[in-house]
C-alpha cells in the first residue's frame, strides 16, 4: 500500500506499479518545463472556484500563497521533483498539500489532469508563439535594412542554378522577406486556434460543479472556452498546426541557408560571413566553415520529423484522452527551441552579411544574362516573341563557339541572325539597363526594391499582436 | 534541327533531347488537368496586354477565339496532347499558333512558363478549396442533424478505451463537429495565401513590357499581385499549407473512422452502418465490412505522405525556379482528389448511421461509469476530493470482487467505505443524473448539446466565402 | 585571442566566435554520451600509430594511461565538460593534453573529427543493436511460452474488425512472433552495414601518414575499413537504415498495442493486464488504464519522425562532411532509447497477460464465425465454391433476422437454403472442428501452433550474433 | 438482387452498394497492373489443387486454358475491366467463369482475396526488384568506367562546400559507387523477405482443404510458405522495407544530383552535361538547364512520402486484413516506377559526363587546399600536430591578406611562421604530391582509385541473383 502515499489513484489497485513501468510512463522529466503555466492555470482555477462558491476565500488565499511559494522554490532550483508522482501536475499538487494541508486537495475539484495538461500546453505555446513572432520581425527588420543598402547591387539571377537574368541583390533579399511574411501570418493564424481554453472539460465530459468557464478564460486571457469537452481534452491540432507552420519556416531557412553556403564558397564568392558566425577545422588549418547556415539547414529535418511524429501520434486515436498523447510534448518543446534558436542565429547574422559587389557584378556579366533583353528588343521592333527567341538562341550558340557574351559582339555579328538589330541594341544589353527596365510591382528594378522596402517597414510597424 | 518544330527553346542546342529523357521530363500527362486554368490565365494575360498596348484589339480577339476553340476541343476529347511539347502550356500555345498563325506566338510576351504554371496551380487550388469548403459544410450539417436526434442518447464515454463516464451520443458527434470547424478555418486561412497572382513575375525578375499586374489580378479575382518576382515563381507554400490542412482533416477522419469501425464490431455493436456503405467477403459469407471508414483511415497515409513529399521537395532549393518543382503537381492533385472523395463518402454516410441506443445504454451501465459522480457527491458533503477519490477507489475494488456496479450495491455496502454516504446517493448514480449534471458550456448534458447544435447551425449559415 | 586556448582551429580567424553561435553550434551536451566509444577509438588509433612508427611506445603508453584516467573521471562524474570545446572529441583531447602534455597533441595525427565521429557513432550503434537483438529475443521467448500455453484457446479471428473465423489465441500470438522475427533479421542485416570502419578517411581524402586501417579495424572488431574516404566521412546510411528497421518494429508494436488496448476494453474483455502495468486516473476512481501499450503506440510517431528527420537531413547534401550532419545524433539516440524502452516494457508485460478464455470462446460463438466452414462443407459435397458462398450468405441473412447463429439452427432451417445439407453438418459448425480442420503449415489448428512454437524455439536457440 | 450478378458476396446484404461507394472502394483502376501476377498465382493454385485432388485434371486444364486466353485478351487491350467487379481478382475470375462455366467458380477453393492479393504483390515486387538490381549494376558499371578514365583528374575536395583538400575526380565518383553498393545490398536483403508465399493463408486462418503450400511455393519460386496465416494476409513489411531501401537510394541520388547541378553552374563549371540530357527555357534563349538531375532530386520527395504513407497506413491496424491495406498499392507502384526511371536516366547520363579538367585543376589550386599537407610536413619534422595546425593557420591568414596561396609564397614568407620550414616544402604543396601521398585503402591517390575500380569490377561480376 506504500504506493498510495504518492499515487493519487491507487484505491482500486491490488499491486504497486512496476518500477520500470513507473519510470517508463512518467513524464515529469520533460513536462516540468510547464511548471509556470501549471501554476498559472491553477491560480485561475482556484479563483474561479472561489467566485462560484466551491472554495472559500480563505481556502483560495491559502492555495495561492502555497502555489506562489512553490513557484519560487522551483525557480530557485530547490524543488524536489519525484518520478513516483508521475508528472508536473501531481508533483505540484502534492507539494501544495504538503505545504497547506487538506485544503490543497480541494484544488483539483472540477478538473482533471486531462483538461489541466491541455491548458498548460496552450498557455506555453501561446507565450512561445509570441516570442517567435517577435524574433521573426527582428529578422525581417534586418533584411529590410540590408535590402535597402543593396538595392542597386547587381548579381546574376538564377533558374536551375544557371545564369538567367541580372537581378539586384536587394530584390533577392526581399524574396526572403516575402517568405517570412507568410510565415508570420501562419503563426498568427495558428495562435487564434491555440488561444482556446480547455479547462472545465474535466476528464472528458465536463463536471458537476457549477464552474464558470468564461471567467477562467478571461483570467487566462483565452479568447473563449472550448465548445466540447470530449474534443477539448483530446485535441492536439494546435500543436500539429504549430509544427506545420514551423516546418514551412524551416524549409524557407534551408533555402536561405543553401544560398548562403553557395555564396560563401570559393566558386561563388558572393558574400563574406563574419568570422564570428563561422568555425574552423581540427585538421585543415585554412578552413572557415559557414556552420550556422549549415546547421540551420540540418535542423529542418528535426522539425519536419516532429510534424510527422505528431500526425502519426493522433492517427486513429478514438476519443477522448489516451495515454498516447503524453508523447505530444517533447516534439513540441524541441520544435519551439529549434525555431527560436534558428531565428535568433539568422536575425543576428543576416544584417552582418558583406556582399562582394564586384564579384557579383562580374558573374552577372557572364552567361548571356541579357539574352531575354535582346529578345524583348526584337519583339519591340515587331518580331513575334517565339521568333525572337529563336534568333537569340542562335546568337548564344555563336557566342559559346566564339567565347563572346552578347554585349561583346560587334553589331555585324549580331546582325548575322537578324537584320532588324541596330546600334541601339547595346543599351539594352547592359546590366543596369536590364534591371531598371523591370520596373513594375514585384520587378527587380532598384526603384521597385526601394518601394518594397518602404512597404515592408509599414508592414512591420503595423504588427501589434500582443496588446 | 527537327526538334525545333516542336520545342520552343532549341536555338542554342546542338542535339535533340534524348527520347527517354523527353518522356521522363515531360509533365503533360498530369498537368493537362490544368487546361481550364491555363486558358483562363491566358485570356486574362491577353486582355491585359491589349489594355497596355502590347497587343492590338484584333490580335486579342484572335487569341481569345482560338483559346475558346481549344477549350472546346479539349473538353470534347478531340485535342491531341503531345509529350514532345512537354507540358500543358506548350501544347496549348502550339495549338493556338497552328490555329491563328503568328499572332499566337505573341501571347507569351511578358510572361514565362515559370509564372504561368504558378498562376495555373493557384487558380486550380482556389477552385478546389471552395469545393472542399462546401463539402465540409455538408458533412457538418449532417452531424448537426444527427447530434440533435441523439442529444439524449446515453453511451459510455471512454478514456484509454476504458469506460470513464456516461456521455450523450449527440455530445460525441459534436466533438467531431468541432474538429471539422477548425479544419474549415484552416482551409479558409490557406485560401488567403493561395489567392495571390504570380503572373508578371515572368521567368524570375519581371518583364520589360509595361504590364499592369493589378488589372490581371482583378480579371482573375486574385486579391493582389505577388510582391516579389523571385519569390513568386518559386513559392509553393500554398501547396504545402493546403496539404497540412488536409493532413489535419484526414487525421480527424481517421479518428472518426476508428470509432466507426469499433462501433460496428460485434463487441461494441453501437451503430449500424447501412449495407450500401459496406462490402462483403469473397470467402466468408457472413461478413459485412465497414469498408468506407477503413479506406478513409488508410487514405490518411497518402495525404500525410504528400505533405512530406512537398516539404522534401522544397528543402534546400535555391532561388528561383528549379525543375524539381515540376514534382509539386501530382501530390497536390492526389491530395485534392482524396480529400474530396473522403468528404463525400462521409457526408453521404454519417447521416445514415443508426445508433443502437439500448446497446449503448447497457454498456454505459457497466464499468463503474458513475464513480466520479460518487466522488463528487462526497465532495459536496465536505470530503476533500483526493480523499473522496480514495473512498470510491476502494468501493470499485469491492465491486470488482463481488461483481456489482456501484448502482447495484446496497447502501450498507457503500457505507463500508464512508459513513457519509446516505440514501440520496442513488440519484447521482443514475446515467441520466450523471449526464444532466454536466450542464455548463462544453459539457455533455443534453441541454448543452442542443445549445451547441443551435450554435453550429448559426456558424454554418454565416459561411459565405465565395461571394 | 583568448579563444585560441580552447579552440583548436583559431589560427586563421580574426575574431572569436559569437557567444550564442558557440552554444548554438556546440554538440557536447548530447555527444558526450559517446565518451566511451570516443576513448575506445582513440586507444585503437594510438596503438595503430605506434605499430606503424608514428608514435613511440612511450608516447602510446602515456596516451593510453591518460585516456584511461579520463574515462574513470567521466564515469565518476568528475569530468568538466566545456561548451567552448564544442564536442566530446575536443573535450577529451584537451583533457588529455592537460594531463600528459604535448604528447596528447599527437593523438590527432592522421585523423580528423570527421572520421572520428563517424567511428564513434558506429561503435555506439553496434553495441546498442546487440542489446536490442537480445531484448527482441527475450520478447519472442515470452511469446513462445504464452503461445504454447494458449495453443488450444479459441477466440474470434477478425478481418475488418468483424468476426471472421475462429482462431486460437496461440496462433494469434505466433503472428506477433513472425513480425518480430522479420524485425530481428532486419537489425542483423543493418548491423552488417554499421560494422565498417571510417577511421583513416581523415577529413575527407585520407592521410599522408602510413596508417594501417586493417589493424585498426581488427582492434575495434570492425569487419573492414570503409572503401572510400569521401563516402566514409559523410555516410549516414547506417543510421537511417537503423531508424527504418526501428520504425517497422514500432509499427508492429502499435499493432500489438492496439489489440491489447481493444482486448482490455470492457467491450472485448479478452485479456487482463496485471495492475503493475497499468495506472489510474486522478479524477475517475474506477479507472485502470492500459498505459504501457498506449504509450508504446504513441512512441511510434517519435521513431517514424526520426527516420524522416534523417532522410531530410541528408537530402541534397554534397560531399563530403557538412555541419548539417551534427544533427544526426539526437534522433538516433532517441530512437535507440525508445526502442529499448518499448521492448523492455513488452518483454516484461507480455508473458504476464491473462487470457479470459471463456469470454474469448463466447465471442467466437457469435457472429457466424463458422460460415466459411459451412461453405467448405458444401463444396466437399460437390457444390461450386461461389454457389456455396451464396447459400451460406442467405443462411446468415436468415440468422440475422431470427437471431440464431448457424450452429443454433435446426437442420430443417438450414435445409431451406440447400437440400444437400445433412445431419453431419453440425460437427463442422463447432469451434473446435473449425480450428482443427485448418491443419497445414501456417494454419490455426492447435497442432500447427505447437509445431510453430517448436520451430520458434529452434530459431531462437540458433541465434548467436555477437560471438 | 441485381448486384449479385457482379458481386460475389451479396447473399447476406439487403441493398446494393451505393454507386459512389462502389467507385470509391474499387481498386481495379490501379490493381489491374497486377493481372500477370494474378494469373500466374492462379495457375499455380490450380495446379496445386489438382495435385491434392481438389480439382480434376480436366478442370485444371480448362482453368489454365481460360486463364491463358484472358491474359492474351488483356495484353491485346481487349479485356473489359469493370469497376463493379471491384478488383483485378474478381474481374479475372468472372471472366473465367463466363468463359469456361461453373468450373471457373472452383478456382477460388481454399484461398481468399486476402492471400491472393498478398501473393500478387510479392510476385510483382520480386520481379521489379530484379529489374532494379540490374539497373543499379548498369549505373555502377558506368561509374567504374568513368572513374577509371578520371583516376588522375584533380579537383578540389570540399567539406562545408569550402575547399578542403585536393582529391581526384575518380575518387569522388567512387564515393558514389560505394553508396550504390550499399543500396544494392539493401535491395537484396529486402528481396529475401519479399520472396515468401502467403497463398494458403486463405482469409486469415488457413483453409480446411488439404492444400500443399510447399508445392505452390515451388511452382512460384518462393523460398518458403509464410509461417502464420494471420500474419501472412496482413503483413506489408516487404513494401515498407522496399520503400525504405528506395528512399535511401533516392537520397543518394539527390546528393549526386546536387553535385551535378553545382558542377554544371557557371560558377563551378566542372562538368558538361550533353545537350540531350538538358532542356531550355521558353523565355530565356541562352538557357541550358540540367533538368534530369533536378527532376531526380525532386523525385526524392515522392519516394520519402510513399514510405511515410505506408508506415502511417499500417500504424495501429489490428489483425488480420483490413480494408486500409488496399491503399498499399499506389505508393508502391509509384515508388517502383520512380526508382526505375531515375536509375535509367542516371545510367544513361553518367557515362556521358565530360569533366572540364583544367577548370577543376584551377579550382584546386585556389583555397589553400594543401594546407593540411603543410601541417603534416611540419609534424614529420617533429612538430606536434596541434602546433603545426596553428602555424599553418597563421600562414593562411597571411595568405588571405596578401592574396597568395601557400605554394605561391617565398620560402622566407613561410619561414615567418616556423623556421623548421625548408626548401623541400614545395614538393608537398603541389596537387599531385598531395593526392598521391594519400595512398592507403580508401585514400584519394590515383593508385588507390584504380585498385578500387578493380575491386568494383569484381563485385559486379560476382552478382548473380536471379539464377
Amino acid at each position: 500500500m506504500s504506493n498510495k502515499t504518492n499515487q493519487q489513484w491507487g484505491g482500486r489497485f491490488s499491486e504497486p506499479t512496476d518500477a520500470f513501468v513507473a519510470r517508463f510512463t512518467a513524464s515529469v522529466d520533460f513536462d516540468k518545463r510547464l511548471y509556470k503555466q501549471d501554476i498559472q492555470g491553477s491560480v485561475a482555477h482556484a479563483r474561479m472556484l472561489t467566485r462560484v462558491g466551491v472554495l472559500s476565500q480563505d481556502e483560495c488565499d491559502a492555495i495561492l500563497r502555497g502555489l506562489g511559494e512553490i513557484r519560487v522554490e522551483i525557480e530557485r532550483g530547490e524543488f524536489e521533483w519525484s518520478v513516483a508522482l508521475e508528472d508536473v501536475h501531481m508533483n505540484i499538487e502534492a507539494a501544495l498539500t504538503h505545504k497547506i494541508g487538506v485544503v490543497g486537495k480541494k484544488l483539483h475539484t472540477g478538473r482533471s489532469r486531462n483538461d489541466q495538461v491541455a491548458t498548460d500546453i496552450r498557455l506555453y505555446l501561446r507565450d512561445e508563439t509570441d516570442l517567435i513572432l517577435d524574433e521573426l520581425s527582428r529578422l525581417q527588420q534586418g533584411l529590410l535594412e540590408l535590402a535597402e543598402r543593396e538595392a542597386d547591387t547587381i548579381m546574376p539571377g538564377f533558374t536551375h542554378l544557371q545564369t538567367a537574368q541580372p537581378v539586384t541583390f536587394g530584390h533577392h533579399l526581399m524574396a526572403w522577406f516575402e517568405m517570412l511574411s507568410r510565415d508570420y501570418e501562419r503563426f498568427v493564424d495558428c495562435r487564434k486556434r491555440i488561444n482556446i481554453l480547455p479547462l472545465g472539460a474535466a476528464a472528458l465530459a465536463g463536471t458537476t460543479y457549477p464552474i464558470d468557464r468564461h471567467y477562467t478564460a478571461e483570467l487566462l486571457k483565452f479568447t473563449a472556452p472550448a465548445g466540447n469537452s470530449l474534443d477539448a481534452v483530446s485535441d492536439r491540432d494546435f500543436a500539429i498546426e504549430f509544427c506545420a507552420a514551423s516546418s514551412l519556416l524551416l524549409m524557407h531557412m534551408t533555402r536561405m541557408s543553401e544560398e548562403l553556403v553557395l555564396w560563401a564558397s570559393a566558386q561563388f564568392n558572393f558574400v563574406d560571413l563574419p568570422d564570428r558566425f563561422c568555425t574552423g577545422s581540427s585538421i585543415m588549418p585554412q578552413k572557415k566553415n559557414p556552420d550556422v547556415p549549415e546547421l540551420v539547414r540540418g535542423k529542418s529535418g528535426r522539425v519536419f520529423g516532429h510534424l510527422f511524429s505528431l500526425l502519426t501520434l493522433m492517427k486513429s486515436q478514438p476519443l477522448a484522452y489516451n495515454k498516447d498523447n503524453q508523447e505530444d510534448k517533447e516534439p513540441l518543446f524541441d520544435t519551439v527551441d529549434t525555431v527560436k534558436g534558428c531565428l535568433r542565429a539568422f536575425a543576428d547574422m543576416v544584417p552582418a552579411l558583406q556582399a562582394r559587389k564586384e564579384v557579383m557584378r562580374e558573374a552577372a556579366l557572364r552567361g548571356f544574362s541579357t539574352a531575354t533583353d535582346l529578345a524583348d528588343y526584337l519583339v519591340r521592333k515587331g518580331v513575334a516573341f517565339r521568333d525572337a527567341h529563336e534568333i537569340v538562341g542562335l546568337s548564344v550558340a555563336y557566342g559559346i563557339r566564339t567565347g563572346k557574351d552578347l554585349g561583346q559582339m560587334e553589331l555585324s555579328e549580331l546582325q548575322q541572325f537578324s537584320d532588324i538589330i541596330a546600334a541601339d541594341v547595346f543599351s539594352v544589353l547592359t546590366l543596369e539597363g536590364s534591371v531598371s527596365a523591370r520596373d513594375h510591382i514585384g520587378g527587380t528594378a532598384p526603384n521597385q526594391v526601394r518601394k518594397a522596402v518602404v512597404a515592408g517597414h509599414q508592414l512591420l510597424s503595423g504588427r501589434d499582436l500582443h496588446s
